[in-house]
């Protein structure tokens, strides 16, 4: 049985109410859920967190539903290592109702506590798949979008919300496996001509991605 | 003087190609501006980094402009105190081509070695001023929109790009100190019914904005 670890109270609260399986909860103070009162040393001593907060849940890691649901949009992450990056898109995702990431088998592990934390409860309603993302991108029929240095401007293109939408790596972008694969490659236009500054974190690219994807689609 | 301390080979050279002063350079390697050579031992006991990079600028920190261009648009940040989120607000504000950030006395210092780390060299393009931002928007006589839970959909809005947009802090929004000041709340609205997320991190939320003021404005 595969565990993870969530702490935070507003974070171990949203995943008591979500589908997940709780193990355990371990909580300084009196909390409105069953939990194990330990002292604020017992807490620092299981705590990931520089400064641990009063509650620590376990939960068991669901099965990852194989299955890829061909008619909605993926979010796809090609060697994804920062967990704050990676927990920043799970709630994104969550925030616009996007349901399946695809992340290369090298990406950051999406039940590491830091991930975990700041998905902030996402985690229990966006599907992680870890996949041979080459392998799946071969095999697809789908309109598959990148994002990249120099492709047309997300402002002036329209991005289909049943697309594929690949982001690279913090440090190197799309690898090379990956981009041939890329159909539509995508740009967020620079608007500051005076700056050196040449990309954007991923986490704040993949906001800007699924505000123009899914602005229109309000009623 | 005041100095601060800038890490990573790519931070390190934006920072010497752009106005700010250097003080001193370290390097494990050689490396085509001057600097002095260490080794990793060195390295480790002088930097904030748990993975130290190869190399570390010493810069002298700027002076602020204390005026404030009343035609530009405003970014305002209400105790702000995750120093990577400001870092990335300071990225994502470069892009943009926003030019001033304003920031309550009790945020996170913008010469925060993890500020400077996550703003990838955009610290040394945009101004962050310190004040009581109270004050301020007391005697402003601009359109002050918020982020708030509220508020106008950003999508049916027409956003001013002289405006100021007020971010509030990571854990408790906007204080109500300076929620009055509010002549129009804002929301990115939830396209997930079935989420129980009521915010989204203060980066991402800023990205969405910056992206939504600026769509229009491209040729």
């Amino acid at each position: 049985m595969d565990l993870f670890v969530a702490e935070g109270e507003k974070n171990v609260s949203e995943l008591l109410d979500s589908d997940l399986i709780k193990e355990s909860v371990f909580s300084t103070k009196k909390t409105r859920y069953k939990s194990f009162k330990i002292d604020i040393d017992e807490m620092k001593s299981i705590s990931f967190l520089k400064t641990p907060s009063s509650v620590l849940g376990v939960f068991r890691i669901p099965k990852s539903s194989i299955e890829i649901n061909d008619n909605e949009i993926i979010i796809a992450l090609d060697s994804i290592k920062d967990p704050g990056n990676l927990g920043t898109i799970i709630r994104l995702c969550d925030w616009y109702g996007v349901r399946q990431i695809l992340c290369s088998e090298d990406s950051v592990d999406c039940f590491n506590p830091k991930v975990v934390q700041s998905s902030m409860g996402s985690i229990a309603r966006v599907n992680c798949l870890y996949l041979n993302l080459e392998e799946y991108l071969k095999n697809t029929s789908r309109d598959v979008y990148g994002a990249c240095l120099n492709g047309d401007s997300i402002y002036k293109t329209i991005l289909d919300s049943s697309g594929v939408y690949i982001f690279g790596s913090e440090s190197f972008g799309i690898s090379n496996s990956i981009n041939k694969y890329i159909k539509k490659p995508l740009t967020i236009p620079l608007f500051n001509n005076n700056s050196k500054i040449d990309s954007l974190n991923i986490a704040s690219a993949n906001a800007i991605f699924l505000s123009e994807i899914f602005r229109n689609k309000l009623n």
